[in-house]
């Protein structure tokens, strides 16, 4: 079958459209035809080789498809070929095929189109595993890190659906208006004093969900409220920062990280079936606006990257399949 | 009445025993005659200037005592002129009076002597409300930093009734014996190599708790098995230090920290409630050992403190009334 490859790791132009063999799928998962596959920043980190697959997972780089079931493997009883899922991966997506457990297929949301949806399962498993994590809960204000982003795409609606007060950080004018059309109550512009700017804003937040890591520990740690929480998800500024505990300890608050990837896959099946419950309906009601999505052809992954990398989008990107 | 006062922020020394205001009980406050109150590591921080008593506290040290209710205010229900209590403080401890809300003072266990159950409260709400809040859980492997000190004295004990596998640093050999005397199934010096010995010996931990900060925090972190939690409730080595969200993010750990002095009252009375009805019937059934006290008159305060930072003393230090 036809694949991206990483000739070796580096920028994107490394990734090319080359051969590989076709998975077979084993005990109790799918072989999906790959009609897109999702771009995630971790895609990213993986092509730069900083975050290597979990072991006996393909070195293909894709965290998320939408397609159509090809093939099953022993014991599989949820699926049957010709059915169209979207799936959460721990690698391989971008690819003509992949195989997955079966317990991290969905359908998808009933309003969305077959292509888009490949944008949406990495984001809704990680943005309600992440909220369940830290209890977020309603009436409480959330900061989230990267609102015209994919995850803040999905995280800043989920939350005001969830009740809460939504402030996030944005690198724009263009996206500090796309984070308010999402709901999101204070937006400021990360290139400022947005800690000095929060805080005036709200005093501190109970809940940050941060993807940038090393470079906003000291802040974040300084903008929770009592008993607040953080949970990051992404390390874009690093990964080695200066934790303040005396801080953490007047105010009995609480860090903690998760990735998605690492998760063992019924841990991945029990959140999808969250998301299919809580966030498919959403997109359905129209509670949840699908994120804008730009589209690249998958042979031309390296000019998405390059487009992720850039920092102009908006949204999530995604792969059409050939 | 007398007290025990700082005369400006520095070593021991600073400590003497002199003339305070007699305090009144507020609403829902007791007064209780102080007959004995235990040194706490906080005490030492406080002396030196480093860990102010919240607003509207007083400014003399101490943290818990043993004493007799002597006068009762507006509104107190639970409590009458003459019982024998222990009392979980804010501050106030080492004085002939201190004034407490009603809630947070209890019976003390049916088998312990009155001045010796001024040493029980404070590391028992400590223990009690930290494993909780990690939710330590029943086979779980647990690392208790100072076996040998006051925490350690009913950490260790505790954990091991939980059903939990203990492990513990200790800084000498009788200290070592203390500790696997209480229950620790792994010992090990804090001089040498702690970090390689305990991952040797176990693999990883579940749970820490953490009374070192700063000094230990990448070494913990590092220690954490997937899904482990560190409570920090001590900053003996240090408040700022290194943490790596990276190592954090792939093991899906989480850091706490946590202080009982700065809770409000309401959380403070559910802790001393859980408290007399989890540790108390250990205590009483001999399941949990009293830790060794060593007595000091309250007049001596100064050479308490000195045998605390001495490093010296193995369990608990009490002061006793005049």
């Amino acid at each position: 079958m036809h694949a991206v490859l990483v000739t070796e790791p580096g920028p994107p132009e490394n990734l090319h459209w080359g051969e590989a063999p076709t998975p077979e799928p084993g005990d109790g998962e799918v072989r999906v035809r790959v009609a897109a596959a999702g771009v995630n920043r971790a895609d990213l980190l993986q092509r730069q080789g900083h975050y290597p697959p979990p072991q006996g997972v393909t070195d293909t780089l894709g965290l998320e498809v939408a397609g159509k079931i090809d093939a099953v493997g022993p014991g599989v009883t949820k699926w049957a070929v010709g059915q169209e899922v979207v799936a959460l991966l721990s690698g391989g997506g971008y690819a003509e095929y992949v195989t997955v457990p079966e317990g991290q297929c969905a359908t998808r949301p009933s309003t969305v189109g077959f292509e888009g949806s490949a944008a949406l399962i990495e984001i809704s498993a990680t943005v309600v595993s992440n909220f369940d994590h830290v209890n977020l809960a309603q009436g409480e204000t959330v900061l989230i890190h990267g609102g015209a982003g994919g995850i803040g795409s999905l995280a800043i609606p989920y939350a005001a659906s969830l009740g809460c007060r939504v402030v996030t950080t944005v690198g724009s004018a263009p996206k500090a208006e796309y984070a308010r059309s999402l709901g999101a109550q204070v937006v400021v512009d990360y290139h400022g004093d947005w800690e000095a700017e929060l805080k005036e804003a709200t005093g501190g937040v109970d809940v940050i969900l941060d993807i940038i890591g090393a470079k906003y520990l000291e802040a974040n740690v300084r903008l929770l409220k009592r008993k607040g929480r953080m949970v990051t998800i992404g390390l874009q500024g690093g990964t080695k920062g200066t934790l303040n505990l005396g801080l953490l300890l007047n105010k009995a608050a609480t860090l903690t990280a998760t990735s998605l990837r690492y998760r063992p896959a019924t841990e991945k099946a029990h959140i999808v079936d969250e998301v299919v419950a809580r966030v498919w309906p959403l997109f359905e009601s129209g509670a949840i606006p699908l994120p804008p999505i730009t589209y690249f052809p998958m042979s031309q992954a390296s000019k998405a990257h390059a487009f992720l990398e850039s920092g102009e989008n908006v949204g999530k990107i995604v792969l059409v399949a050939q």
